[in-house]
Order: structure tokens, then sequence, then C-alpha cells
């Protein structure tokens, strides 16, 4: 399958990859072993010996270096064999290696053959600045592409139907979202705005009266590929923004192969910021939902399509989808261009 | 796979579709979903939703209609989109609908694009007709094409040798079955008459004078594509036909793909009508024959054959093989007259 | 997948197919039924009927012959169809037969379709030879390509990182092995000799003076296709080759698919000929390490590989790799051979 290469992938949280051990995660389709140098600074490597092909992972992890199971070549974050205790390192010995960031709390991997812009991870320190026992977090493996889970965040219009006993209330139908997108294509963000409209159950009670008429604001920003940041505000109607209920979230995915992905959530909130019953409760209400609700709609969508994309299976689209396929587009349209300069430089 | 496809396939039993329930099934490489408009009458589409390739049957059941899970698209038995919460029912918004026959307590579902013949369904009528208490029926879904399932029935021989011990008795051996097929190729009977032998032991004990000699008939009925009716009479020699015990029941077959199969069979009898325990000891007979001895011989067959055609994996034919493939070139005919006349219409 | 055809291949320990019973196995990717005729002699069928395509394998054993499960063809141990209850016996009901030997408590079978060669029969009586306490054997299936099986065994410096905590101790790391090849390429040494160290912990405990130091040799032979003795002397430095330690073993695969293989082991030594718990021992070390530290790292290298072959994928090749690569090369230029004297017969 095509990927957008040159950009950066979420590789798991930070903590995923301690300094001790070697962590073995398929990205793109290719098997990777991750590890942290002696320095901290995390590392990744093709998950290959070049020796006799045997993943690196089931060896063992030395200061910088990881050392193969099979013959003990060894080979340091950069994938230079540095050791060979048969003989003489063959020159030939090297394993691709992948630039890697340790952000806010998140593993960045860049998979591409250009090099890496610092500049480009993508920036999610609004939710780390949140009080810690305000967030929370979680790992989410499917059984279906990345495409289809940016769908699913990308159109909230399905909580009032998937969703409807757990997170709907009707906010989702009333009003059309907005779609606007970035001129580089990075950027799209959807904003679906309800006007003087009952809170969702798990907002209402917080409020300072509950019961009353709330404006309502979900936006979802997709930075590419693989970032969706959820934002939502509940603000009694006539009232000044900070008298309002805010969460900040980020649902990110990266494939890892063509019909299988790594997601992860991200929850975080500025009411309450001690309350960790209110926490745990919120990580297990996204937890359950996604498990039961989402999780095998999105796995049957991926059955019934096999290998076929889902956009060129002929959907009969509709206002809702928006979001989805303006991301799709710029998406696309980032691929091409990732192409066309691979054409223009090669020639 | 190449499916003969005007025509009426059993899609299961009526009362496997009960009012409330969305039933997914797959017949002929093709995902179903069943259900039963508010008058009771039976409707089947496609089971994938048009707007984002969601199965339908994990939607609900409401009225006359299935609402899809994820958005609440709303499909009535026809395939028509009859409504969308979110907007206007985009055009394009149709899902494929087949046609579907409720007759003689079974579901008949008809695949093809030609208008479907309602006088083409099998008539199994006489077996519905039988005493209640002297019926009983059963599902056995194979990991075999239905062709070999088929080729089973069709060649009674195999009962001497594969249930020696269970149904056999001799009567398969010394007689050579008669086959005859309609003008139109779509019946084929194979009758096997073996005159003045023993009764088999599961007959024998019901006669008014057991240990006599019988005339003993076997008569198989396939009928087009999926069919194939199993009429058996018992008659001490020189005496009465009516005189004699007969059972007649039916093995239906219907390809789920192409190495896959639904198998349903019905049992039926006209002597000792109330005796419900012999029914209960003739379905049990039927189910432990099958899952011990037909079973795994047929999925072995398969596993063989990987997704060849038995018949084009050059198989040595005997006398026996008569009945089996004059079936199969009575098929072949059909789906070759079905395919040129695809070729004319088009024309 | 390519196979050398016309060469003998183990199908199992003698033991494994006794006289009653009908053994199923997978050779070359071919399904095979294996059995013994009454005088004793080991027979095997392709195991496909060739009426309707069943395994006869599920079928019975009678005297010479084996009977097809599902319409009581009976066939041969040379494929002949003696008997068919049905009628006539076909003509071409027959079953492609292999050749087999039963040499030194191993089943050999020829796979090819040029006469088989007695002469060729891999020789191992040197093994049966030994004590009968002194000896043991096993059976350990591997879902990995038999050629890398034989690049383990051929290349023992995998030993001390593998195998660093239970077999290693450094003599396979301070010299380099010698390779020789026969030059009809069906035979290829791989001799390592380590002058004046510690003996492995394994034999040091029984030497007369444990702590001397030792010559050590390790030999493997392999024989085309699948068969690798291993030969270990031990010998106190100075004393008479006659005074050490010695052991005989053989490690022989044979492909069952292109990614997976038959793997079996004999161990036998000439010291402590009567020490039974001492064979136990050496047994389940043998069954240990390679459950736990080799089999682990093959599959894993095959799942890597997926179907391509490892000397394709561009492995990057060391000093070390002389001896899997001399076996590679020369089974390569026997494998050109077979097919350039297939063309040059076809003319
Ligand atoms: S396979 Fe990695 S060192 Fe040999
Ligand atoms: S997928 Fe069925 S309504 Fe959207
Ligand atoms: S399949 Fe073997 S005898 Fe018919």
């Amino acid at each position: 399958m095509d990927y957008l290469m040159n950009c950066w992938y979420m590789a798991g949280w930070s903590d995923d990859v301690p300094g001790s051990q070697l962590v073995a995660r398929t990205f793109l389709d290719q098997p990777v072993v991750m590890f942290r140098r002696s320095d901290g600074t995390p590392a990744a490597l093709l998950d290959r010996c070049p020796h006799r092909v045997v993943p690196l992972s089931r060896g063992i992890h030395l200061g910088n270096a990881v050392q193969c199971a099979y013959h003990g070549l060894r080979f340091d974050g950069s994938g230079a064999c540095i050791q060979n205790p048969h003989g003489a390192i063959p020159p030939a010995a090297r394993v691709k290696s992948f630039p890697m960031a340790d952000a806010h709390g998140i593993l960045w991997i860049w998979m591409g053959d250009e090099p890496p812009v610092e500049e480009a991870i993508p920036d999610l320190s609004h939710i780390q600045a949140l009080p810690a026992l305000a967030q929370s977090k979680g790992t989410m493996p499917s059984a279906c592409s990345y495409l289809l889970i940016i769908d699913n965040v990308a159109d909230l219009s399905h909580v009032e139907y998937l969703h409807a006993s757990t997170l709907g209330g009707g906010a989702f139908i009333g009003s059309r979202p907005r779609v606007a997108g970035s001129e580089n294509d990075t950027v799209v963000t959807i904003t679906q705005l309800s006007e003087a409209v009952a809170a969702p159950p798990v907002y209402d009670r917080f409020l300072a009266t509950p019961g009353v008429k709330v404006d309502l604001m979900n936006r979802v920003t997709w930075m590419a590929p693989g970032v969706l940041k959820l934002d939502i505000s509940v603000v009694p109607v006539g009232e000044a923004p900070e008298s309002g209920l805010r969460t900040f979230n980020a649902h990110i995915v990266t494939p890892c192969t063509a019909t299988t992905s790594h997601y992860w959530y991200w929850l975080g909130r500025d009411y309450r910021p001690e309350d960790a019953d209110l926490t745990r409760l919120r990580q297990a209400l996204m937890t359950d939902v996604f498990h039961v609700e989402d999780k095998p709609i999105l796995e049957a969508q991926q059955a019934l399509l096999g290998t076929t994309d889902l956009y060129a299976a002929h959907p009969v689209l509709m206002g809702t989808d928006g979001g989805p396929t303006r991301i799709r587009r710029s998406l696309g349209r980032l691929m091409s261009a990732a192409s066309d300069n691979r054409v223009s430089s090669a020639q």
C-alpha cells in the first residue's frame, strides 16, 4: 500500500519504550525495533538482521546497541554494525534506521528517506499542559485501515446512531459541520456548532446549573497524516466561554499494515482537575464505547472491503461526509506531491 | 466462481427468519441480510450499506425497514432508502434487493437479475403434507462445494463403504442405478431397484413380517440447482406397493462460497405417523452419519482440490458415477444457456 | 517450489509406520500415505484416490492394500487398483506410488520419477551400531524451510550466541571452520578444530581428569539433500584420540512444504554406554534448546522471508557462512544438473 512517507507517525507513548527493552512494532508494513540509547534518546531500526534475516527484536539491548540473537552482530541506533565477534565487520552489514522524536509524552517515527523535519512534529503540548489527574490515555489496536478510523472521528454524525445510548443526544443532527482546510493540505478542521441545545448527559451534571441550554462546539482538527485533535466546549447560552466546560482530546492513528492500525487516544479537560474518578469514568466510557460500538463496525467495514479502499468502492456520499472527504483529498494531494517530487528529483 | 443465477436457491427454513430479526447469510459469495416486512413477507438485501460499506445486518429492524447501525440510513425491502436523518436522501442511496419466496416451510431466494419465476419454486409440498410427527429437518453447514454434496447424494453406492456399519446392507452394490434426465436439463432422476433382497435393518423391524425379502427402491430426483429429493420404498416381494414402507426426504444445498455450502435435510415417512421416537431416531442417525462419516470425507475432498473443480481434476469415473455426471452436465448446459442468453440480449 | 527429486528423503522412523496403520504425511508439497505390506516392506502412495479425490489415508489397511473410505476401491503398494466392488476395474484407476526403503531404523522415500538408486541411501549405520542405551532420537516439525535448518546446523558459530547459556563456551569463536565438498556435490564437510581449549561443560565432567585442556573437533557432514551428520570429539591435549569422548549424531530434514519441514535428530555416543540417565539428559537438552532457542528464530526468519528464499533476499554473508553457502551451491548445482538431464532426455 502507498503511504505518506516523509512525515511523523506516532510510534507509541514515550513510556512504551523503557530504557532496557527492545520493542517490536510494525509501521507502514515494515517491522521496526525500537529502543533507547544510553542517553535516553529513542532509536528505531528495521527489525531484520542483514545477516540472516532474523528479527533484531529477538536479540538483546546493550547500551547504545542491539545484539542479534542468532550470531551476535551488534548494531547501534544509526544502523551501523559496531561489532562482529566472528571477524571483520562486513561493509554491507548495516540496517535501515528511522529517525525518532520524543515530544510531549509521545514517540514519533519518520519512515521516509528525506531528512526529518523537527518542526513538523505534531504539537499536542496543550493536552500535556492540562492537570495530570484530568488526563488519561489508551491504546486500541484495530483490524482496519487507519483511514476508516479517520473517517469515523471526522464525521461525528455517527454518534447519534452508533452511540445513540451512550454518547448521543441529538447535537450532531441538527447542525451541519463546517469544513475548512489549510492551503498546504496538512490540516483540516471540522467544526460543529449546536446552539441552545440540551447539554449531553456526560457534561450536563457538571454545569453550574444542570439542565440549562448550552452552546455546544465540537472541533476536529486533522493534522496529516494521523493526528485528530478533538476539542469540545459546552457553554451555557449567553455566558462567557470561560464559564463552560472544555475537553481537549486527541485520537492518533498509524498504519500497521494496509488493513490494520495502531490507534491511540488521549483525553484531557479543564474542569474538576482533581477528580480522578471522573477521569477514570471518561476513560472507561471511551474504551467501552470504542470496543463495543466502533471497533466491530470498523472491522466489519474492512472485512467487506477486503483490500479495496473505501473511496474506490464507490460509496454514496452525503453532506455529513464533508470532513472525511476533505481529509482524504488533502492526503491524496500530499501523496501525489510527494511522488511528483520523487520523479523530479530522479531527473 | 460461476453459479446458475436466475433460479431459486434455498435460503433457510421459514422459521430461521422470525419477524423481529435481521439474519445475515452468504449466498453465492454475496453477503445477504434477510428480514420480514410488517406483513410477514420475507425480504433480502445485499448486506452492505451503500453509504460506508457497513453490513446492514449490524443495524436494527424497524417495521418494513432496516436501519444502518453507523449513521442511520433506512432501507426498505426493495432496497430503496426511505430515510436519511442527516438531510435529503441521496438518489444513489439504494441497495441491491433479492426476490424471496416462502413456500412449504422454506425460504427461497432468487440471486439473478432477471425477474423471478414463481412457478419455478421447487415443490416439496409432498413432504410438508406428511404427518407432522413423522417429519424432521436439520442444517449442516459444510466446508466444501455444493457440487461435492450433490455428488454424494446422487451416487448412493458410497453407502456400502462410507456407511458400511450404519446404513449399508448390500442393496447398493448388486444393482446398477438407472439415470434419466428431463430435456430441459432441470431434472435428473437416479433410480435404483434391488429386487428380493433383505430389507435394510432400519426398515426391517417395521415390516408386518420382519425378515421377509423385499423389493427396495431408492430414487434421487435432482431439481436444478440444489434440491435432491430422496424417495425410498421397501415392499415385501409380491405384495402391493401400499403395504410397504415409504420415506420421502430432501437434501438441499446452496453455495455459500465456492468452497463452502449451506446444507439442509428434511426427512418424512408414511408409516408409524405418530411415532415421535422413531422420528427422533431417524433424525439422530442422519445427523450422526453425516457428521462422522460424510462431512470429513467431503471436506477432505475440498482440501485436496483447493479451488479446482472435481471434474476438472480428471477423476477416474465408473458406472456408479452416472448420476453425478449427468447432473453436472445438465447444470453445465443450463449455465452455458444462461450465458448465451446474456450475450444475445446484450446485442 | 523446486526440490531435488531423484534422491532419498527421510520419511520417518521405521517404527512410525507399524504394520497395521495408514500414516499420512506431506513431503515436497505432496500428500503421501504410507503403510506396510503383509511382508513388512514399506509402501507409499499419493494420498489421493483417483476416483473422487479423497485422501486414501482415511480408508482402511487390508493386507497388502489400502481401501478407499468413500466407495471402496482398493489399491496395492504399487498403486494398482486391485478391486472395484461396483464393476470392472477402470484402466485409469491407478495411483502414483513412491519407492521406499527401510534402512538402519529409518524409512526413506524416493519422490522422483527415475528408478531409485539403492546404494544412494544415506548410511547412518555407525549410529545404529552404537550401544542402544546410548542412543536417542526425536521429531521436531518446524514452520520453516528445510534450508534454514540446514543453515543452522552447518554454521555452529550460532552456538555461542543463540545457545550462549546452554551449549556455548567459546569453542566456536576462536577458530574458523574448514569447508570441503565432494566433486559430485553430494557431500559437504565443515570441520572445526579448537586446540587446547576448556572442554564444554556437558563433556568436561565425563573426562578422566575434569578441567584439563582438550582438543575439540566438530564435524558436520551434509549428505544431499537433507542429512547432516554431526561428529564431535573431545580429547585431552596430547592424549590418544581413543581416550577422548565422542558423540555421533544426525540431524535430518525433509521438506513438508516450501515453508514447513520435518526435522528429526538422532544422538549417540561411545562413552558411558550404559548410562540411560545421561542419554535422557542429552535428549532433553537437545529438545529444550531446539524448542526454546532455535525454533523461534528459524520460524521468525521464515515469517520475515515469506516465500522468498534467504539467499535471494541478499543477506550479508561472512566467514562463518562458508558451510551453509557451500551446501546451497552444491544443492543448486545438483538441481541444475537434474533439470539439464530432464531437458536432454526429453530431446
Ligand atoms: S542473523 Fe543476525 S547475526 Fe546472524
Ligand atoms: S454506513 Fe450505513 S448509514 Fe453510514
Ligand atoms: S473416492 Fe475413492 S473409491 Fe470413490
